[in-house]
């Protein structure tokens, strides 16, 4: 059966048609788009994706949260659904690809389905997620549907209630609706998803397809290393208890431990707040903004504590005092090994190397993991690039990419 | 003539009963004085020193910028002046010694000159300087009187300018009046002062007597490293530009560039801000403030190109721009070799032991310096507590360092 599916392709011009009508809204002129949650150009663009889906002769549909998606029937009505998809919307200032590939990606792949007539046991779905980036709350639409959004999630949203208010309404949304866009487990069979790889692992190793291994999950602290303000100048070096040294000797450290022993994970000290912050008055106290990513949790228990253990020596070797204040964590979401197999397969058959990787960035499949197999891949980003106009992807890997979607979709859901 | 003045001393409990009747006012009960400059605490000691000059039978003097002075005609009516003297004001909540044992040695000297009828070549005149600490400007009495005033001062000064027209008028005093007080080149002998040490040097090395080589200069500097704000967590470690890496680097090597190569200096890293300043986003700035200080000029321009080439080289070595924004420069003060053999020979008399140092911290004698003959001793502070409460000399040490004040005028002006 797999040998006849073999055979199918998208089709990259009409993709590309599709692909280009949508980065023309809310287009900055440099290549990129500005196209926040709810915005006038995303909202246009949603309004586009709503035609085009109707074009195409696909069922559109909404929910609640709403994800606006295309719908096609491969089995019966009560089959469970593929899911495909992406977003729409940008960070302010962002690029074209970023979201608008997978979306795009997504309904070639049941334009093709739908135009080869092909029977699948699942009916598919291509779905364009709402506030993914968090203009509002983040990952928004997929936690809705989830079933993971609460009452105190839309109480306290990353970006403001009042921001969050407002565009809801414009969406003709509400903070009701939006907790009813929940589904059942039953009703899904999967989510799959086409991303920009948002780094240069890729281009660099002269690879087509990244298969991900996990979406990293996030701890945080706040790190404060607690000595004594003294005069600047009547002190001698010797008798100073320097909070600034322990700060600076841990961030450097922190660096060097993850790049020796977490070759796979990441380590970010994004600020240091001085106090008492004078010029002539030795710092008493440094603050530091703490952040760790691995995609194993396993991984993630010996790297905090190693990092912990880190900051406590480097505090200890100045005389310094150690107050450490957890902040918080996301944990890795593990990429299921059928989708991830589907995908390895569909590279083999189409001759495109492939390599396994983690994803540093969020997505909304990590909503979706505890629900359904979930599964992404990721096609090369010239130099990296990403949240920037500067964000660019060869055609020819966007159509990569596109084409192992089709292949995974139908190595899952053939009949 | 010197072995006549050899067998005078000071009155031990003279001094310890003006000093402690001065320790009282403004007293907060744990040891220390709050007497900012021109609070009312501070207009109360001023009168009481008014009072306590004027029933030692010594004539009371004041200028246009605050000044309080007693005078003792010990040679012609027109003779120079030596000056002794330091200050009353203290910083918020600070110690009983620092400026008011000065003060109160001065006083002391005058007084027993004035009951052992000693003729001089100089008059003596001991000095209560107008706001020392920088409540409102800072070494401001010592700069009107050097002529070093400026109307630029007033206008913008350090603890606002609302600050010191309130405060000023409190004292009866205005800016017209401050900048009246310049006093001569061919006025002024010398000054000599006698202050605690607010560090832990004398004490550490069990000496009576430390006499000031220099009061130390300081240069100012905001450094920026500069990198690239990147996602961090799809960006891997090896490729960013961290600017928080040079910065951290460059605070643990300048330290270590100053106690190996630059003993007589210090250096302080005061500050730094980070930006953007997000958990979740790589440094692309930090803004770093920088200070260091030295006694001597010509290492100041060693220690000055030493930490830029540093900075250059850390900034360098994790792929940053260095940006450098010199704030300026005071330089230091050398001390007069006449006053500190003066000093010594007082010393070696008394038999105490002594030593030179440095000043990390700015006096009134930095104002008077390019004026006339400027020199300073410091008796040993208990575990070099200063600005704060702790502050403690044992009352010996303030004798010893009394007599070396009156010993050594004696040797500088014996007529």
């Amino acid at each position: 059966m797999a040998e006849t599916f073999s055979s199918f392709r998208i089709n990259p011009d009409r993709m590309l048609d599709s692909f280009t009508q949508l980065a023309l809204i809310g287009a900055t002129g440099d290549g990129g788009v500005n196209r926040p949650t709810f915005s006038d150009a995303h909202l246009a663009a949603r309004k586009w994706l709503k035609a085009e889906i109707e074009r195409s002769g696909l069922e559109f549909r909404s929910d609640g949260a709403g994800n606006h998606s295309a719908f096609l029937l491969c089995a019966g009505q009560h089959a469970p659904i593929l899911l495909l998809g992406s977003h729409l919307d940008s960070v302010p200032n962002g690029g074209r690809f970023d979201g608008a590939l997978g979306v795009m990606a997504a309904l070639e792949v049941l334009k093709t389905v739908k135009e080869n007539g092909i029977r699948l046991k699942v009916n598919l779905e291509a779905i364009d997620f709402t506030d993914e980036e968090g203009t509002l709350v983040g990952l928004l639409g997929s936690a809705a549907l989830a079933g993971h959004l609460s009452q105190k999630d839309l109480a306290s949203p990353r970006g403001g209630r009042e921001n969050l208010v407002t565009g809801i309404a414009r969406a003709e949304l509400s903070d009701e609706s939006m907790l009813s866009a929940a589904r059942s487990k039953d009703s899904l069979a999967g989510y799959l998803e086409l991303h920009i790889e948002q780094g240069k692992r890729l281009e660099r190793a002269g690879v087509n397809i990244g298969i991900v291994s996990a979406i990293v999950g996030i701890w945080s602290y706040r790190l404060s290393f607690i000595g004594r303000a003294d005069h600047a100048g009547s002190t001698i070096m010797d008798d100073r208890l320097d909070a600034s040294l322990g700060a600076s000797a841990f961030t450097l450290a922190a660096r060097e431990l993850v790049m020796k022993d977490f070759p796979n994970c990441v380590v970010n000290v994004g600020k240091m707040d001085f106090a008492p912050g004078a010029f002539n008055i030795v710092p008493a106290r440094v603050d530091l903004a703490l952040e760790f990513r691995s995609p194993d949790a396993e991984e993630f228990n010996r790297l905090d504590a190693a990092l912990i253990e880190l900051a406590r020596r480097e505090a200890g070797r100045f005389g310094l005092e150690l107050k450490t204040e957890f902040l918080g964590k996301h944990s890795p979401s593990i990429m299921h090994d059928k989708v991830r197999n589907a995908f390895a397969n569909a590279c083999d058959n189409l001759g495109l190397s492939h390599v396994s990787l983690s994803s540093g960035a969020g997505h909304d499949g990590q909503s979706l993991s505890d629900l359904c197999p979930v599964g992404m891949i990721f096609v090369p980003s010239v130099e990296g690039a990403s949240h920037s106009p500067r964000e660019f992807t060869k055609w020819e890997d966007c159509v990569n990419g596109a084409n192992v979607l089709l292949q995974a979709v139908l190595r899952l859901a053939a009949g």
